[in-house]
Protein backbone atom coordinates (compact mmCIF):
# COMPACT_ATOMS: atom_id res chain seq x y z
CA UNK A 1 0.00 0.00 0.00
CA UNK A 2 1.16 3.37 -1.06
CA UNK A 3 2.11 5.86 1.81
CA UNK A 4 2.21 9.45 0.52
CA UNK A 5 1.32 9.36 -3.51
CA UNK A 6 -0.58 11.71 -4.70
CA UNK A 7 -3.32 12.02 -7.59
CA UNK A 8 -4.79 14.84 -8.81
CA UNK A 9 -8.12 14.93 -9.24
CA UNK A 10 -10.47 17.21 -11.57
CA UNK A 11 -14.00 18.14 -10.43
CA UNK A 12 -16.06 17.62 -13.91
CA UNK A 13 -19.27 17.63 -12.61
CA UNK A 14 -19.95 21.96 -13.93
CA UNK A 15 -19.42 20.63 -17.58
CA UNK A 16 -19.36 16.56 -17.96
CA UNK A 17 -21.93 16.75 -15.61
CA UNK A 18 -24.39 18.88 -16.41
CA UNK A 19 -23.75 18.25 -20.02
CA UNK A 20 -26.89 16.29 -20.45
CA UNK A 21 -28.90 18.19 -18.41
CA UNK A 22 -31.46 20.47 -18.51
CA UNK A 23 -29.56 24.02 -18.64
CA UNK A 24 -29.61 25.67 -15.61
CA UNK A 25 -29.58 28.60 -14.11
CA UNK A 26 -25.80 30.79 -13.92
CA UNK A 27 -26.95 31.46 -10.42
CA UNK A 28 -27.58 27.57 -9.83
CA UNK A 29 -23.49 27.05 -11.19
CA UNK A 30 -21.92 29.42 -9.28
CA UNK A 31 -23.46 27.77 -6.22
CA UNK A 32 -21.98 24.69 -7.17
CA UNK A 33 -18.85 26.47 -8.17
CA UNK A 34 -18.34 27.53 -5.09
CA UNK A 35 -19.14 24.23 -2.98
CA UNK A 36 -16.50 22.76 -5.32
CA UNK A 37 -14.21 25.22 -4.18
CA UNK A 38 -14.70 24.05 -1.14
CA UNK A 39 -13.32 20.82 -0.93
CA UNK A 40 -9.96 21.61 -1.83
CA UNK A 41 -9.93 20.69 -5.20
CA UNK A 42 -7.07 22.21 -7.28
CA UNK A 43 -8.70 21.43 -10.77
CA UNK A 44 -12.06 22.02 -12.24
CA UNK A 45 -13.21 21.68 -15.42
CA UNK A 46 -15.76 24.76 -15.67
CA UNK A 47 -17.42 24.73 -19.48
CA UNK A 48 -17.57 23.63 -22.63
CA UNK A 49 -17.38 26.50 -25.67
CA UNK A 50 -18.82 24.62 -28.15
CA UNK A 51 -22.36 24.44 -30.27
CA UNK A 52 -25.16 26.20 -28.00
CA UNK A 53 -27.56 24.80 -30.29
CA UNK A 54 -25.62 21.24 -29.86
CA UNK A 55 -25.32 21.76 -26.15
CA UNK A 56 -27.69 24.25 -24.61
CA UNK A 57 -26.68 23.36 -20.79
CA UNK A 58 -22.89 25.16 -21.78
CA UNK A 59 -24.78 28.06 -23.70
CA UNK A 60 -23.36 30.28 -20.96
CA UNK A 61 -19.83 29.46 -20.93
CA UNK A 62 -18.40 33.02 -21.66
CA UNK A 63 -20.53 35.01 -18.53
CA UNK A 64 -19.70 31.64 -16.46
CA UNK A 65 -16.14 31.86 -17.20
CA UNK A 66 -16.08 35.77 -16.46
CA UNK A 67 -16.57 34.45 -13.04
CA UNK A 68 -14.04 32.27 -12.50
CA UNK A 69 -12.08 34.87 -11.51
CA UNK A 70 -13.68 34.66 -7.81
CA UNK A 71 -12.17 31.32 -7.29
CA UNK A 72 -8.30 32.00 -6.79
CA UNK A 73 -5.98 28.89 -6.60
CA UNK A 74 -7.93 26.92 -9.18
CA UNK A 75 -6.91 26.00 -12.52
CA UNK A 76 -9.87 25.79 -14.42
CA UNK A 77 -10.55 23.99 -17.78
CA UNK A 78 -12.93 24.22 -20.44
CA UNK A 79 -13.46 21.71 -23.15
CA UNK A 80 -13.27 22.72 -27.06
CA UNK A 81 -14.62 20.64 -29.87
CA UNK A 82 -12.50 22.61 -32.68
CA UNK A 83 -9.97 26.15 -33.68
CA UNK A 84 -13.02 28.44 -33.04
CA UNK A 85 -13.83 26.84 -29.54
CA UNK A 86 -10.37 27.39 -28.53
CA UNK A 87 -9.86 31.06 -29.57
CA UNK A 88 -13.35 31.78 -28.12
CA UNK A 89 -11.86 29.75 -24.33
CA UNK A 90 -8.96 32.35 -24.88
CA UNK A 91 -10.76 34.75 -25.44
CA UNK A 92 -12.83 34.33 -22.33
CA UNK A 93 -9.98 34.27 -20.13
CA UNK A 94 -9.44 30.32 -19.71
CA UNK A 95 -5.54 29.06 -19.85
CA UNK A 96 -6.30 25.40 -19.67
CA UNK A 97 -8.01 23.92 -22.85
CA UNK A 98 -9.26 20.64 -23.37
CA UNK A 99 -9.46 18.88 -26.97
CA UNK A 100 -11.74 15.74 -27.47
CA UNK A 101 -10.43 12.87 -30.16
CA UNK A 102 -12.89 10.20 -30.41
CA UNK A 103 -10.74 7.11 -31.61
CA UNK A 104 -13.89 5.80 -33.84
CA UNK A 105 -15.18 7.52 -36.59
CA UNK A 106 -18.38 7.15 -36.25
CA UNK A 107 -18.63 8.21 -32.82
CA UNK A 108 -16.20 11.17 -34.18
CA UNK A 109 -18.45 11.66 -37.02
CA UNK A 110 -21.67 12.16 -35.03
CA UNK A 111 -19.96 14.25 -32.52
CA UNK A 112 -18.11 16.77 -34.35
CA UNK A 113 -18.56 16.03 -37.96
CA UNK A 114 -15.32 14.85 -38.65
CA UNK A 115 -13.25 11.31 -38.75
CA UNK A 116 -11.19 10.34 -35.97
CA UNK A 117 -8.19 11.58 -38.45
CA UNK A 118 -9.47 15.08 -39.12
CA UNK A 119 -9.52 15.74 -35.53
CA UNK A 120 -6.72 14.13 -34.92
CA UNK A 121 -5.24 16.55 -37.17
CA UNK A 122 -6.35 19.31 -36.11
CA UNK A 123 -4.16 19.16 -32.56
CA UNK A 124 -1.61 20.75 -34.13
CA UNK A 125 -3.77 24.46 -34.70
CA UNK A 126 -5.55 24.49 -31.30
CA UNK A 127 -1.92 23.86 -29.94
CA UNK A 128 -0.62 27.07 -32.00
CA UNK A 129 -3.47 29.06 -30.81
CA UNK A 130 -3.11 28.05 -27.18
CA UNK A 131 0.70 28.80 -26.93
CA UNK A 132 0.19 31.50 -28.67
CA UNK A 133 -1.60 32.66 -25.20
CA UNK A 134 -0.21 30.89 -22.65
CA UNK A 135 -2.53 28.45 -22.48
CA UNK A 136 -1.90 24.57 -22.33
CA UNK A 137 -3.66 22.29 -24.12
CA UNK A 138 -4.93 18.72 -23.28
CA UNK A 139 -5.53 16.06 -25.59
CA UNK A 140 -8.88 13.68 -24.59
CA UNK A 141 -9.29 10.52 -26.51
CA UNK A 142 -13.08 9.72 -25.93
CA UNK A 143 -14.03 6.10 -26.73
CA UNK A 144 -10.58 4.87 -25.61
CA UNK A 145 -12.09 1.48 -24.97
CA UNK A 146 -15.28 1.07 -26.83
CA UNK A 147 -17.42 2.33 -29.33
CA UNK A 148 -21.18 2.13 -28.88
CA UNK A 149 -21.26 2.00 -32.44
CA UNK A 150 -18.13 0.42 -33.71
CA UNK A 151 -17.54 -1.68 -29.90
CA UNK A 152 -13.91 -2.25 -28.84
CA UNK A 153 -11.53 -0.21 -29.65
CA UNK A 154 -7.93 -1.31 -31.20
CA UNK A 155 -5.43 0.00 -28.75
CA UNK A 156 -3.36 1.18 -31.77
CA UNK A 157 -6.17 3.71 -32.94
CA UNK A 158 -5.34 5.24 -29.27
CA UNK A 159 -1.68 4.66 -29.15
CA UNK A 160 -1.54 6.52 -32.72
CA UNK A 161 -3.39 10.04 -31.40
CA UNK A 162 -1.21 9.57 -28.26
CA UNK A 163 1.83 9.92 -30.65
CA UNK A 164 0.27 12.28 -33.05
CA UNK A 165 -0.58 14.28 -29.94
CA UNK A 166 3.07 14.53 -28.62
CA UNK A 167 4.64 15.21 -32.23
CA UNK A 168 1.77 18.11 -32.50
CA UNK A 169 2.83 19.40 -29.15
CA UNK A 170 -0.02 18.75 -26.74
CA UNK A 171 1.02 19.79 -23.00
CA UNK A 172 -1.14 16.73 -21.21
CA UNK A 173 -2.88 13.21 -22.60
CA UNK A 174 -6.17 11.43 -21.31
CA UNK A 175 -7.87 8.73 -22.16
CA UNK A 176 -11.55 8.38 -21.38
CA UNK A 177 -14.14 5.81 -21.30
CA UNK A 178 -17.12 7.77 -22.40
CA UNK A 179 -19.86 5.18 -22.75
CA UNK A 180 -18.84 3.53 -19.17
CA UNK A 181 -17.63 0.00 -20.33
CA UNK A 182 -14.01 -0.36 -19.56
CA UNK A 183 -12.68 -2.96 -16.80
CA UNK A 184 -9.44 -2.92 -14.67
CA UNK A 185 -8.05 -5.37 -16.94
CA UNK A 186 -8.19 -3.74 -20.16
CA UNK A 187 -7.31 -0.38 -18.41
CA UNK A 188 -4.12 -1.65 -16.97
CA UNK A 189 -3.59 -2.68 -20.41
CA UNK A 190 -3.62 0.00 -22.31
CA UNK A 191 -2.18 1.91 -19.85
CA UNK A 192 1.19 -0.20 -20.34
CA UNK A 193 0.78 0.61 -23.71
CA UNK A 194 0.41 4.08 -23.70
CA UNK A 195 2.96 5.46 -21.15
CA UNK A 196 5.97 4.65 -23.29
CA UNK A 197 4.01 6.42 -25.99
CA UNK A 198 3.82 9.68 -24.55
CA UNK A 199 6.63 10.03 -22.09
CA UNK A 200 6.83 12.62 -20.11
CA UNK A 201 3.41 13.63 -20.72
CA UNK A 202 1.36 13.85 -17.47
CA UNK A 203 -1.46 11.09 -18.33
CA UNK A 204 -5.16 11.51 -17.17
CA UNK A 205 -8.10 8.88 -16.59
CA UNK A 206 -11.36 9.78 -17.21
CA UNK A 207 -14.42 7.21 -15.72
CA UNK A 208 -18.08 6.49 -16.33
CA UNK A 209 -19.65 4.23 -13.74
CA UNK A 210 -22.54 3.35 -16.17
CA UNK A 211 -21.33 -0.72 -15.66
CA UNK A 212 -20.57 -0.63 -11.89
CA UNK A 213 -16.88 -0.86 -12.80
CA UNK A 214 -15.92 3.16 -12.87
CA UNK A 215 -13.77 2.99 -9.76
CA UNK A 216 -12.31 -0.17 -9.92
CA UNK A 217 -11.12 1.32 -13.57
CA UNK A 218 -9.93 4.24 -11.56
CA UNK A 219 -7.61 2.85 -9.17
CA UNK A 220 -6.22 0.19 -11.56
CA UNK A 221 -5.44 3.39 -13.89
CA UNK A 222 -3.69 4.84 -10.39
CA UNK A 223 -1.50 1.24 -9.78
CA UNK A 224 -1.01 1.61 -13.30
CA UNK A 225 0.83 5.03 -13.07
CA UNK A 226 -2.23 7.85 -13.92
CA UNK A 227 -2.10 10.72 -11.55
CA UNK A 228 -4.89 12.36 -12.84
CA UNK A 229 -8.57 11.38 -12.40
CA UNK A 230 -11.55 13.25 -13.11
CA UNK A 231 -14.76 13.20 -10.90
CA UNK A 232 -17.69 14.69 -10.33
CA UNK A 233 -19.76 15.52 -6.98
CA UNK A 234 -22.75 13.08 -6.74
CA UNK A 235 -21.49 11.21 -9.67
CA UNK A 236 -23.59 14.09 -11.59
CA UNK A 237 -23.69 13.07 -15.46
CA UNK A 238 -25.44 10.75 -17.33
CA UNK A 239 -24.51 8.59 -20.32
CA UNK A 240 -26.30 9.31 -24.03
CA UNK A 241 -26.00 5.83 -25.02
CA UNK A 242 -27.54 3.71 -21.62
CA UNK A 243 -30.25 6.04 -20.74
CA UNK A 244 -31.16 5.91 -17.55
CA UNK A 245 -27.56 4.50 -16.28
CA UNK A 246 -24.82 5.96 -14.05
CA UNK A 247 -22.48 8.61 -15.12
CA UNK A 248 -18.86 9.96 -14.12
CA UNK A 249 -17.82 8.28 -11.34
CA UNK A 250 -18.43 10.25 -7.75
CA UNK A 251 -15.71 12.56 -6.61
CA UNK A 252 -16.50 11.75 -2.69
CA UNK A 253 -16.52 8.00 -3.67
CA UNK A 254 -12.91 8.32 -5.74
CA UNK A 255 -12.11 10.51 -2.66
CA UNK A 256 -13.19 7.80 -0.03
CA UNK A 257 -11.63 5.00 -1.92
CA UNK A 258 -8.19 6.90 -2.12
CA UNK A 259 -7.70 8.21 0.46
CA UNK A 260 -8.75 4.92 2.53
CA UNK A 261 -6.01 2.91 0.62
CA UNK A 262 -3.57 5.64 1.19
CA UNK A 263 -3.29 7.91 -1.61
CA UNK A 264 -2.85 11.73 -0.66
CA UNK A 265 -5.79 13.87 -2.80
CA UNK A 266 -6.38 17.53 -2.43
CA UNK A 267 -10.36 16.83 -1.85
CA UNK A 268 -11.87 16.66 1.53
CA UNK A 269 -14.31 13.92 2.02
CA UNK A 270 -17.42 15.83 3.84
CA UNK A 271 -16.81 18.89 1.82
CA UNK A 272 -17.19 16.93 -1.66
CA UNK A 273 -20.26 14.76 0.09
CA UNK A 274 -21.86 18.63 0.90
CA UNK A 275 -20.80 19.68 -2.90
CA UNK A 276 -22.83 16.18 -4.09
CA UNK A 277 -26.01 18.18 -2.00
CA UNK A 278 -25.70 21.29 -3.40
CA UNK A 279 -25.14 19.81 -7.00
CA UNK A 280 -28.13 17.33 -6.38
CA UNK A 281 -30.53 20.32 -5.38
CA UNK A 282 -29.28 21.95 -8.63
CA UNK A 283 -30.13 19.26 -11.03
CA UNK A 284 -33.49 19.10 -8.77
CA UNK A 285 -33.29 14.82 -9.10
CA UNK A 286 -31.23 12.12 -6.62
CA UNK A 287 -27.49 12.05 -7.45
CA UNK A 288 -25.62 7.95 -7.81
CA UNK A 289 -23.14 8.58 -5.42
CA UNK A 290 -22.92 6.05 -3.06
CA UNK A 291 -21.26 8.21 -0.25
CA UNK A 292 -23.87 10.41 -0.77
CA UNK A 293 -26.43 7.73 0.74
CA UNK A 294 -24.10 5.73 3.43
CA UNK A 295 -21.58 8.54 4.28
CA UNK A 296 -18.28 7.73 5.92
CA UNK A 297 -17.42 4.62 7.91
CA UNK A 298 -16.78 5.30 11.57
CA UNK A 299 -13.46 6.37 12.31
CA UNK A 300 -12.13 5.16 15.88
CA UNK B 1 -4.43 -9.19 -18.23
CA UNK B 2 -4.36 -12.89 -16.97
CA UNK B 3 -5.79 -15.16 -19.87
CA UNK B 4 -7.25 -18.15 -18.32
CA UNK B 5 -7.34 -17.89 -14.73
CA UNK B 6 -10.67 -19.00 -13.07
CA UNK B 7 -12.79 -17.26 -10.54
CA UNK B 8 -15.55 -19.17 -8.94
CA UNK B 9 -18.63 -16.71 -8.12
CA UNK B 10 -21.16 -17.86 -5.31
CA UNK B 11 -24.60 -16.40 -5.82
CA UNK B 12 -26.02 -15.18 -2.44
CA UNK B 13 -29.18 -13.26 -3.44
CA UNK B 14 -31.61 -16.40 -1.37
CA UNK B 15 -29.49 -15.71 1.93
CA UNK B 16 -27.60 -12.20 2.18
CA UNK B 17 -29.58 -10.58 -0.73
CA UNK B 18 -32.96 -11.60 1.54
CA UNK B 19 -31.62 -11.83 4.91
CA UNK B 20 -33.08 -8.01 5.84
CA UNK B 21 -35.64 -8.39 2.99
CA UNK B 22 -39.64 -8.97 4.52
CA UNK B 23 -40.11 -12.57 4.27
CA UNK B 24 -41.19 -13.69 0.52
CA UNK B 25 -43.20 -17.20 -0.42
CA UNK B 26 -41.23 -19.84 -0.60
CA UNK B 27 -42.53 -20.11 -4.17
CA UNK B 28 -41.10 -16.78 -5.07
CA UNK B 29 -37.60 -17.94 -3.81
CA UNK B 30 -37.63 -20.99 -5.84
CA UNK B 31 -38.53 -18.82 -8.99
CA UNK B 32 -35.19 -16.90 -7.97
CA UNK B 33 -33.44 -19.97 -7.15
CA UNK B 34 -34.52 -21.42 -11.11
CA UNK B 35 -33.05 -18.41 -12.85
CA UNK B 36 -30.42 -18.40 -10.58
CA UNK B 37 -29.25 -21.81 -11.41
CA UNK B 38 -30.10 -21.53 -15.16
CA UNK B 39 -27.02 -18.74 -14.80
CA UNK B 40 -24.22 -21.72 -14.86
CA UNK B 41 -23.30 -21.02 -10.78
CA UNK B 42 -21.79 -23.74 -9.29
CA UNK B 43 -22.12 -22.94 -6.09
CA UNK B 44 -25.16 -20.93 -4.25
CA UNK B 45 -25.66 -19.80 -0.40
CA UNK B 46 -28.92 -21.15 0.31
CA UNK B 47 -30.59 -20.39 3.14
CA UNK B 48 -29.60 -19.98 6.90
CA UNK B 49 -29.78 -21.55 10.44
CA UNK B 50 -30.53 -19.32 12.33
CA UNK B 51 -33.61 -17.96 15.02
CA UNK B 52 -36.78 -17.56 12.94
CA UNK B 53 -37.89 -14.35 15.41
CA UNK B 54 -33.98 -12.98 14.88
CA UNK B 55 -34.43 -13.53 10.78
CA UNK B 56 -37.90 -14.06 9.66
CA UNK B 57 -37.02 -14.32 5.92
CA UNK B 58 -34.84 -17.35 6.22
CA UNK B 59 -37.50 -19.09 8.82
CA UNK B 60 -38.17 -21.57 5.93
CA UNK B 61 -34.76 -23.02 5.67
CA UNK B 62 -36.19 -26.47 5.83
CA UNK B 63 -38.48 -26.27 3.51
CA UNK B 64 -36.15 -24.76 0.74
CA UNK B 65 -34.02 -26.88 1.77
CA UNK B 66 -36.22 -29.75 0.81
CA UNK B 67 -36.23 -28.35 -2.64
CA UNK B 68 -32.59 -28.42 -3.70
CA UNK B 69 -32.29 -31.54 -5.30
CA UNK B 70 -34.19 -30.57 -7.74
CA UNK B 71 -30.97 -27.96 -8.38
CA UNK B 72 -28.15 -30.52 -9.47
CA UNK B 73 -24.84 -29.39 -10.32
CA UNK B 74 -24.88 -26.49 -7.42
CA UNK B 75 -23.04 -27.09 -4.79
CA UNK B 76 -25.21 -25.53 -2.12
CA UNK B 77 -24.15 -23.95 1.56
CA UNK B 78 -26.31 -22.62 4.49
CA UNK B 79 -25.31 -19.98 7.17
CA UNK B 80 -25.49 -21.33 10.60
CA UNK B 81 -24.35 -19.29 13.77
CA UNK B 82 -24.36 -22.35 16.18
CA UNK B 83 -23.40 -26.11 17.06
CA UNK B 84 -27.52 -26.50 16.70
CA UNK B 85 -27.90 -24.87 13.99
CA UNK B 86 -25.05 -26.97 12.04
CA UNK B 87 -27.14 -29.52 13.05
CA UNK B 88 -30.25 -28.23 11.59
CA UNK B 89 -29.01 -27.45 8.52
CA UNK B 90 -27.08 -31.31 7.82
CA UNK B 91 -30.61 -32.77 9.20
CA UNK B 92 -32.20 -30.85 6.24
CA UNK B 93 -29.51 -32.43 3.86
CA UNK B 94 -26.80 -29.50 3.59
CA UNK B 95 -23.31 -30.73 3.10
CA UNK B 96 -22.03 -27.19 3.24
CA UNK B 97 -22.07 -24.98 5.79
CA UNK B 98 -20.76 -21.36 6.80
CA UNK B 99 -19.98 -20.64 10.00
CA UNK B 100 -19.41 -16.66 10.71
CA UNK B 101 -17.09 -14.99 13.32
CA UNK B 102 -17.79 -11.41 13.15
CA UNK B 103 -13.68 -9.58 14.22
CA UNK B 104 -15.15 -7.54 16.77
CA UNK B 105 -16.78 -7.78 19.78
CA UNK B 106 -19.62 -5.04 19.55
CA UNK B 107 -20.92 -6.88 16.60
CA UNK B 108 -20.63 -10.16 18.00
CA UNK B 109 -22.19 -10.14 21.06
CA UNK B 110 -25.40 -8.25 19.36
CA UNK B 111 -25.38 -10.28 16.25
CA UNK B 112 -24.97 -13.71 18.37
CA UNK B 113 -24.72 -12.93 21.82
CA UNK B 114 -21.16 -14.21 22.08
CA UNK B 115 -17.40 -12.65 22.15
CA UNK B 116 -15.70 -12.75 18.76
CA UNK B 117 -12.58 -15.01 20.98
CA UNK B 118 -16.21 -17.20 22.25
CA UNK B 119 -17.57 -17.77 18.70
CA UNK B 120 -14.00 -18.26 17.29
CA UNK B 121 -13.85 -21.42 20.26
CA UNK B 122 -17.35 -22.78 18.72
CA UNK B 123 -15.23 -23.44 15.34
CA UNK B 124 -14.02 -26.68 16.70
CA UNK B 125 -17.33 -28.28 17.54
CA UNK B 126 -19.02 -27.25 14.50
CA UNK B 127 -16.40 -28.82 12.45
CA UNK B 128 -16.65 -31.91 14.53
CA UNK B 129 -20.97 -32.33 14.15
CA UNK B 130 -19.92 -30.95 9.91
CA UNK B 131 -17.22 -33.80 9.71
CA UNK B 132 -18.87 -36.25 11.15
CA UNK B 133 -21.75 -36.19 8.51
CA UNK B 134 -19.74 -36.00 5.09
CA UNK B 135 -20.26 -31.69 5.20
CA UNK B 136 -17.96 -29.05 4.41
CA UNK B 137 -17.00 -26.02 7.46
CA UNK B 138 -16.25 -22.26 5.74
CA UNK B 139 -15.58 -20.18 8.50
CA UNK B 140 -16.49 -16.45 7.28
CA UNK B 141 -15.10 -13.65 9.15
CA UNK B 142 -17.45 -10.65 9.29
CA UNK B 143 -16.51 -6.89 10.04
CA UNK B 144 -12.97 -7.97 8.85
CA UNK B 145 -12.10 -4.40 7.42
CA UNK B 146 -14.18 -2.68 10.07
CA UNK B 147 -17.04 -2.80 12.71
CA UNK B 148 -19.96 -0.42 12.63
CA UNK B 149 -19.18 0.31 16.34
CA UNK B 150 -15.79 0.17 16.79
CA UNK B 151 -13.97 1.18 13.64
CA UNK B 152 -11.17 -0.17 11.46
CA UNK B 153 -10.79 -3.93 12.52
CA UNK B 154 -6.68 -4.49 13.79
CA UNK B 155 -5.68 -7.00 11.10
CA UNK B 156 -4.35 -8.51 13.95
CA UNK B 157 -7.65 -9.75 15.04
CA UNK B 158 -8.41 -11.52 11.53
CA UNK B 159 -5.73 -13.33 11.68
CA UNK B 160 -6.02 -14.77 14.55
CA UNK B 161 -9.38 -15.99 13.70
CA UNK B 162 -7.98 -17.23 10.68
CA UNK B 163 -5.14 -19.43 12.23
CA UNK B 164 -7.67 -20.63 14.82
CA UNK B 165 -10.12 -21.77 12.16
CA UNK B 166 -7.21 -23.94 10.53
CA UNK B 167 -6.19 -25.54 13.61
CA UNK B 168 -9.76 -26.29 14.61
CA UNK B 169 -10.16 -27.87 10.84
CA UNK B 170 -12.14 -25.75 9.00
CA UNK B 171 -11.95 -26.43 4.87
CA UNK B 172 -12.48 -23.13 4.02
CA UNK B 173 -11.87 -19.57 4.75
CA UNK B 174 -13.34 -16.31 3.67
CA UNK B 175 -12.80 -12.56 4.85
CA UNK B 176 -16.50 -10.36 4.50
CA UNK B 177 -16.54 -6.53 4.19
CA UNK B 178 -19.82 -6.83 6.56
CA UNK B 179 -20.82 -2.97 6.22
CA UNK B 180 -19.22 -2.24 2.96
CA UNK B 181 -15.79 0.11 4.06
CA UNK B 182 -13.19 -1.58 2.59
CA UNK B 183 -11.19 -0.32 -0.05
CA UNK B 184 -8.55 -2.16 -2.58
CA UNK B 185 -5.72 -0.73 -0.94
CA UNK B 186 -6.72 -2.35 2.55
CA UNK B 187 -8.13 -5.57 0.51
CA UNK B 188 -4.83 -6.46 -0.70
CA UNK B 189 -3.17 -5.21 2.39
CA UNK B 190 -4.86 -7.76 4.76
CA UNK B 191 -5.25 -11.20 1.93
CA UNK B 192 -1.52 -10.66 1.66
CA UNK B 193 -1.46 -11.10 5.80
CA UNK B 194 -3.73 -13.46 5.51
CA UNK B 195 -2.83 -16.14 2.72
CA UNK B 196 0.12 -17.37 4.78
CA UNK B 197 -1.26 -17.95 7.85
CA UNK B 198 -4.20 -20.52 5.88
CA UNK B 199 -1.82 -22.35 3.84
CA UNK B 200 -3.71 -23.75 1.05
CA UNK B 201 -7.14 -23.82 2.53
CA UNK B 202 -9.02 -21.92 -0.49
CA UNK B 203 -9.80 -18.31 0.04
CA UNK B 204 -12.86 -16.41 -0.29
CA UNK B 205 -14.00 -12.34 -0.19
CA UNK B 206 -17.73 -10.92 0.33
CA UNK B 207 -17.84 -7.52 -0.54
CA UNK B 208 -20.38 -5.18 -0.49
CA UNK B 209 -20.80 -2.34 -2.53
CA UNK B 210 -22.33 0.15 -0.26
CA UNK B 211 -19.62 2.83 -0.39
CA UNK B 212 -19.38 2.24 -4.06
CA UNK B 213 -16.22 0.60 -3.94
CA UNK B 214 -17.13 -3.29 -3.65
CA UNK B 215 -16.27 -3.91 -7.61
CA UNK B 216 -13.01 -2.57 -6.82
CA UNK B 217 -12.18 -3.95 -3.75
CA UNK B 218 -13.10 -7.82 -5.42
CA UNK B 219 -10.93 -6.96 -8.71
CA UNK B 220 -8.23 -6.01 -5.77
CA UNK B 221 -8.67 -9.44 -4.02
CA UNK B 222 -8.26 -11.56 -7.24
CA UNK B 223 -5.19 -9.70 -8.19
CA UNK B 224 -3.99 -10.80 -4.89
CA UNK B 225 -4.93 -14.14 -5.18
CA UNK B 226 -8.34 -14.41 -3.75
CA UNK B 227 -10.36 -17.29 -6.61
CA UNK B 228 -13.79 -17.13 -5.02
CA UNK B 229 -16.01 -14.35 -4.62
CA UNK B 230 -19.31 -13.56 -3.25
CA UNK B 231 -22.05 -12.10 -5.18
CA UNK B 232 -25.92 -11.29 -5.52
CA UNK B 233 -27.67 -10.94 -8.51
CA UNK B 234 -29.26 -7.40 -8.53
CA UNK B 235 -26.88 -6.55 -5.97
CA UNK B 236 -30.18 -7.44 -3.77
CA UNK B 237 -29.09 -7.17 -0.03
CA UNK B 238 -29.07 -3.90 1.44
CA UNK B 239 -26.71 -2.90 4.86
CA UNK B 240 -28.59 -2.80 7.93
CA UNK B 241 -26.12 0.20 9.20
CA UNK B 242 -26.84 2.48 6.23
CA UNK B 243 -30.28 2.53 5.33
CA UNK B 244 -31.23 3.11 1.80
CA UNK B 245 -27.51 2.34 0.39
CA UNK B 246 -26.48 -0.48 -1.56
CA UNK B 247 -25.44 -4.29 -0.62
CA UNK B 248 -23.92 -7.05 -1.94
CA UNK B 249 -21.96 -6.65 -5.47
CA UNK B 250 -24.41 -7.63 -8.12
CA UNK B 251 -23.57 -10.67 -9.72
CA UNK B 252 -24.04 -9.56 -13.41
CA UNK B 253 -21.55 -6.35 -12.79
CA UNK B 254 -19.07 -8.85 -11.12
CA UNK B 255 -18.98 -11.00 -14.24
CA UNK B 256 -19.04 -8.59 -16.62
CA UNK B 257 -16.05 -6.91 -14.84
CA UNK B 258 -14.22 -10.13 -14.66
CA UNK B 259 -14.69 -11.98 -17.87
CA UNK B 260 -14.05 -8.30 -19.32
CA UNK B 261 -10.99 -8.35 -17.66
CA UNK B 262 -9.93 -11.83 -19.03
CA UNK B 263 -11.17 -14.01 -16.27
CA UNK B 264 -13.21 -17.49 -16.42
CA UNK B 265 -16.65 -17.58 -14.58
CA UNK B 266 -19.12 -20.44 -14.78
CA UNK B 267 -22.09 -17.69 -14.72
CA UNK B 268 -23.60 -16.54 -17.67
CA UNK B 269 -23.82 -12.78 -17.98
CA UNK B 270 -27.70 -12.21 -19.65
CA UNK B 271 -28.99 -15.43 -17.69
CA UNK B 272 -27.52 -12.93 -14.41
CA UNK B 273 -29.25 -10.31 -15.85
CA UNK B 274 -32.35 -12.04 -16.29
CA UNK B 275 -32.01 -13.38 -12.83
CA UNK B 276 -31.80 -10.04 -11.27
CA UNK B 277 -34.79 -9.13 -13.03
CA UNK B 278 -36.65 -12.41 -11.29
CA UNK B 279 -35.80 -11.09 -7.99
CA UNK B 280 -36.55 -7.62 -8.70
CA UNK B 281 -39.79 -8.79 -9.45
CA UNK B 282 -39.47 -11.48 -6.01
CA UNK B 283 -39.07 -8.40 -3.60
CA UNK B 284 -41.09 -5.64 -5.21
CA UNK B 285 -38.73 -3.09 -5.28
CA UNK B 286 -35.67 -1.55 -7.90
CA UNK B 287 -32.17 -3.25 -7.57
CA UNK B 288 -28.74 -1.43 -7.97
CA UNK B 289 -27.16 -3.01 -10.06
CA UNK B 290 -26.12 -1.18 -12.80
CA UNK B 291 -26.00 -4.15 -15.90
CA UNK B 292 -29.47 -4.14 -15.26
CA UNK B 293 -29.69 -0.57 -16.34
CA UNK B 294 -26.95 -0.59 -18.90
CA UNK B 295 -26.99 -3.61 -20.27
CA UNK B 296 -23.89 -5.24 -21.88
CA UNK B 297 -21.47 -3.26 -24.19
CA UNK B 298 -21.50 -3.13 -27.53
CA UNK B 299 -19.56 -6.87 -29.07
CA UNK B 300 -18.77 -5.97 -32.24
Amino acid sequence: MPSSQHVDIREVALRDGLQIEAPIPLSAKLEMLAAVAATGVREVEATAFVSPSKVPSMADAAELAAELHNFPGIEFSALVASPNGAKRAIAAGLRSIEYVVAADDTFSQRNVGRSSAEATDQIGEIVAIAHGSDTTVEVIVATAWDSPFEGPTPPERVLAIAASACDQGADRFSIADTIGTATPGRVSSLIDQVRPVIGDLPLGGHFHNTRGAGLACAYAAVLAGVTRLDASVGGLGGCPFAPGATGNIATEDLVYLLTDSGYDVDVDLQAAITAARVATAAVGHDLPSALLRAGDRTRA
